[in-house]
C-alpha cells in the first residue's frame, strides 16, 4: 500500500512535470513560428555575408555579425575567444580538360581545400581510375607513378542515411591525396561527395601528411566523373588537365563567437548549443551550417523573449573553422579545461535546417534519462533520441565528460547542396528551420531542468 | 511448458516471417533507390504533360500515358474505367487591382476551380474583409449586400502538421461563396491556401449550392491579401475589381486507370494503391498529386521486376477528377460494389513526395496487426502507424469495409506548392519520391501477406 501511495505521488509529480514542460516547450514553437528570427538571420548570413571560409574578410564580417547580433539580443554575456585558423585561399577560377584521342572536353572541377596549386601551367597526365584504397596498393607504384588518380567510387544511394553514404565514400576526398603519392600519383581528382547527378562540383577539406609529397588535388561533378570514366573506357590513353592556383597563406587570427544565459540554480553546469560560422568559400553555407548558427543563437533568444530562466547556464557557441581545420572547436574545450568549466552536455546542429527526426546521443544513461522527453517532442518531429554522434565541434569537449549530443534532421537533401556553389538560402524552408529551433531550445529546457 | 513450447515456436515463426519480410522490403528498397523509375515517370507526367485539369486534352493525354505505361510494364490486367467529369474551363488570363482613394495596385489572382466568370467588364466594388463564416452572420445583409467579401483567415502557422493547419482554413474557400452570397455579396476574394508570404495565388474547389445566387470567386497572392488588407485598414472605401472568364461546360467522358497483379493464394482480395491524375491546369501538377501517380505505379513495378509474387491481389488506381469533382474515386467504388469486389484495404498517396513519416489508418483492429511492421519500415522512415485519414479518391470504397490507409510524409513544404503556379517538378527530390515509393510497395507487400 505505501509503495502504491510512493508511486502514486511519483507518477503525479512527473505528470504534472510533464505538463509544465509540454507548455514551455509549446511556448517556444508557437514564438518561432510566428516570430521567429531563424530565416531572417540565416537570410542575413548567407546573402548579405556568404562564403566565409577560415581566415577570409566574410569570416571576420561573420565574427562581428554573430557578436553583434547576440550583444543586441541581450543575453548576459557575449564574448569573443580568440583561435588561430589556416587560412587557406582558392585563387582563380580553376580549369580542366578530359583530354582523348578524339575530343578535349571542359568539366567542371573545384580544388579541394587546403590543396596546393598545380603552377600556372597546370597538371595534364594520364588518369588512373580507381575506387578504393585497396585498388592502389594492387596496382602499385609502376602503374601509378606519374599519374592522375581519378578516385570514383559513388555514395552508396542504397544508404537510407545520407550521412552515412557520404562517410562510406569521403576518404577519398579527405585521404586520397596521401594515398595516391605514396604510389608516385602527381594529382588526384575525385568524385563529388553527393548522391546527385549533376554539375556541380563540390569542395571539402582533403589532408596531407608532412612524411608523404604534397599533390594537388581537385574534386570533379558527378557528371564530369561520368563523362572522365567513360573516356578512360573507350581510351585508356585518355588524360586529364587541371589547373588551380589555390595555396595555403599563414595562419590568421580568427574568433569563436560565444554568447551565454546564466542558470538561476545551477549556472556552474553548462550546456553549450552549437554550429560552424564558417563555411567553403564557393558557397554561401546556408545550410552548412548557416542554419545551424541560426538554430543556436535564436534558441538562446527564445529563453530570453519569453522570459523563461532556465536553472543550468546555456551556452551558444559559433565554431570557427570546422571545415579546414577544426581548431574552434579544439580552442574551446582547451580553454573550458583551462577554467576548469562543467560542460554536462553539447549539442551540435550540423546537417542541415530540414524538418527534425531525432536526437543522436552518445552516452547510455543520458539516452535512458532522454527516453521519457521523446513524448513530450513527437509532435514536433523528434521521433527517437538514440545511439548517435554528436559532431566535430563538440567532439573536443568528450574528454571532459560532457555528453555529446547532435540534432538529427531529415538528411535526403543534405548532400545534394553540401560544399557546393547550390548551398544557397532558397534551398532553406523557414518552417523547417524553425522546427528544428523549436526542438533544440526544447532539449536545452529540458536539460537545464532536469540536468543528465 | 506446453505453452511456452507452443509460445517459442510462435516466436521463432514470427522471427523468421520479420526476417524474410526483412529481406523482400530491403530489396524493394534496393532497387526503387538504384534503378527507380518514379522519378523518370514524374518527369513525364509533370513536365510533358503538365497541367491536367479533368475534361483537359492534358487529362486525356495523361490517362493515354497512364494506360500506355502500366501496359508497357507488363502489369496482369490493365484498364480503362468510363467516369462522366465536370470540364472547367479558366478563359483568359484574369486581371485585378486594389482601387483605394490614393492608388490603383494590381494583385496577382487566380480564379478558383468551379467558379463562374465575372463578365467581360470585371466586377468592381467595396470590399469586406472577414476571418469567419461568423463575421459576415454578425455584419448581416445591410452591411455585405452588393459588396465582395474579402476571406482573410491565415493559416495557423503553430499548427504543425500543415494539413490540419490547410483543414483549419479551407472552408473559407471551399464554402466561402455559399455563405457570402446568402447575405448578398457580389463577389468573393480569399487569401491563398499557403503558410508562405509570396506572390503566387493558389486555386482550388468551390463548391455552389443549387438554392444559392452564385457568384465568381478567385484567390489572390498572401502578398496581395496583405496589401488588400492594409489598404481597407487605411481606407475603408477600397474597392477591388477583378475580372475572369472561366465556366463550367457540359460534362466530359474521362476514366480512371487501373493496373493489377493477381494475388497467388487470395486473388479476389484486393489491394488498392491509387493518387490522382488530374490537378490544376495552373501548375505541373507534380507534388498534387503526379507523385502519387507514379508512386502507385511504381509500387506495382517493383512486384514485378524483383519477380515477388502478392498472395493478395494488388492494384493501381490512378483516380480522374479528384480535384473539382471526386467523381473518379465515386464511380470506381461503385463499380467494385456492382462487381462485389472484395476490397481488403486501400492505401492513397496525395500529400506530396516528401520524406516518409507514417501511415494514417482508420481502422483500430488494422492498426494493432500492423504495429509490429513499424519495426521493419523504422529505418526507412515510416515511425508509425496510428489514427488518421485515408484520402479523398479511396473514401467511397469506406463503406465496402475496405480499411482505409493514407501515406503520409513530412507536410512542411507542400502547402508552398499546392495548387499553385510553383506546383513544378524541380520542388520533388528523387531520393525522397523513392522513399515513398518503397514504403508504399513495403506495405503492400505486408497486407498482401498477412491480410488486415
Amino acid at each position: 500500500m505505501r509503495n502504491l501511495v510512493v508511486l502514486s505521488i511519483l507518477f503525479t509529480f512527473s505528470l504534472q512535470a510533464q505538463e509544465s514542460d509540454s507548455v514551455i516547450i509549446r511556448k517556444f514553437f508557437n514564438e518561432e513560428l510566428t516570430k521567429g528570427k531563424s530565416y531572417g538571420l540565416l537570410d542575413h548570413l548567407a546573402n548579405n555575408i556568404g562564403g566565409r571560409l577560415s581566415g577570409s574578410p566574410q569570416a571576420a564580417q561573420a565574427v562581428d555579425w554573430g557578436k553583434r547580433t547576440m550583444d543586441f539580443l541581450g543575453f548576459d554575456k557575449v564574448w569573443l575567444q580568440e583561435v588561430m585558423v589556416p587560412h587557406w585561399v582558392r585563387g582563380d577560377k580553376e580549369q580542366a580538360k578530359i583530354i582523348s584521342s578524339k575530343e578535349k572536353t571542359e568539366v567542371r572541377i573545384c580544388a579541394l581545400g587546403n590543396s596546393i596549386g598545380t603552377g600556372s601551367k597546370g597538371i595534364t597526365a594520364n588518369v588512373i581510375e580507381v575506387k578504393s584504397f585497396k585498388e592502389l596498393e594492387i596496382l602499385g607504384k609502376k602503374k601509378i607513378e606519374g599519374k592522375i588518380v581519378f578516385f570514383n567510387r559513388a555514395l552508396d544511394p542504397t544508404n537510407i542515411g545520407t550521412g552515412s553514404a557520404y562517410g562510406g565514400a569521403v576518404d577519398q576526398r579527405g585521404s586520397g591525396v596521401v594515398e595516391a603519392a605514396k604510389y608516385g600519383a602527381i594529382g588526384v581528382v575525385v568524385r563529388s561527395m553527393t548522391l546527385t547527378m549533376d554539375d556541380h562540383p563540390h569542395t571539402g577539406g582533403t589532408w596531407y601528411k608532412d612524411s608523404i609529397t604534397k599533390i594537388p588535388a581537385c574534386a570533379i561533378s558527378t557528371i564530369g566523373a561520368t563523362k572522365l570514366s567513360e573516356s578512360i573506357k573507350l581510351d585508356p590513353e585518355t588524360k586529364f588537365y587541371f589547373k588551380q592556383t589555390c595555396e595555403m597563406l599563414p595562419d590568421e587570427k580568427s574568433y569563436n563567437v560565444i554568447g551565454e544565459i546564466r542558470g538561476s540554480q545551477y549556472p556552474e553546469e553548462i550546456i553549450v548549443v552549437g554550429g560552424h560560422l564558417d563555411c567553403w568559400d564557393i558557397c554561401d553555407g546556408a545550410s552548412d551550417d548557416g542554419t545551424g548558427i541560426v538554430q543556436s543563437i535564436e534558441a538562446l533568444r527564445l529563453f530570453k523573449v519569453l522570459g523563461i530562466r532556465p536553472k543550468r547556464t546555456i551556452r551558444a557557441v559559433l565554431y570557427m573553422n570546422e571545415e579546414n581545420g577544426a581548431r574552434g572547436g579544439e580552442k574551446y574545450a582547451e580553454v573550458a579545461a583551462t577554467l576548469h568549466e562543467n560542460h554536462i552536455a553539447a549539442i551540435e546542429s550540423d546537417g542541415g535546417g530540414f524538418t527534425p527526426r531525432s536526437f543522436g546521443v552518445d552516452n547510455e544513461n543520458a539516452i535512458a534519462k532522454m527516453q521519457p522527453w521523446v513524448e513530450l517532442l513527437k509532435q514536433y518531429g523528434i521521433m527517437e533520441i538514440k545511439k548517435g554522434w554528436g559532431g566535430v565541434d563538440i567532439g573536443p569537449l568528450k574528454k571532459s565528460g560532457s555528453v555529446m549530443i547532435g540534432y538529427t534532421c531529415d538528411s535526403q537533401r543534405y548532400f545534394d547542396y553540401h560544399h557546393s556553389e547550390i548551398d544557397t538560402f532558397d534551398k532553406v524552408n523557414k518552417r523547417e528551420l524553425e522546427l528544428g529551433t523549436g526542438c533544440i531550445a526544447s532539449l536545452l529546457w529540458l536539460i537545464s531542468e532536469y540536468g543528465l
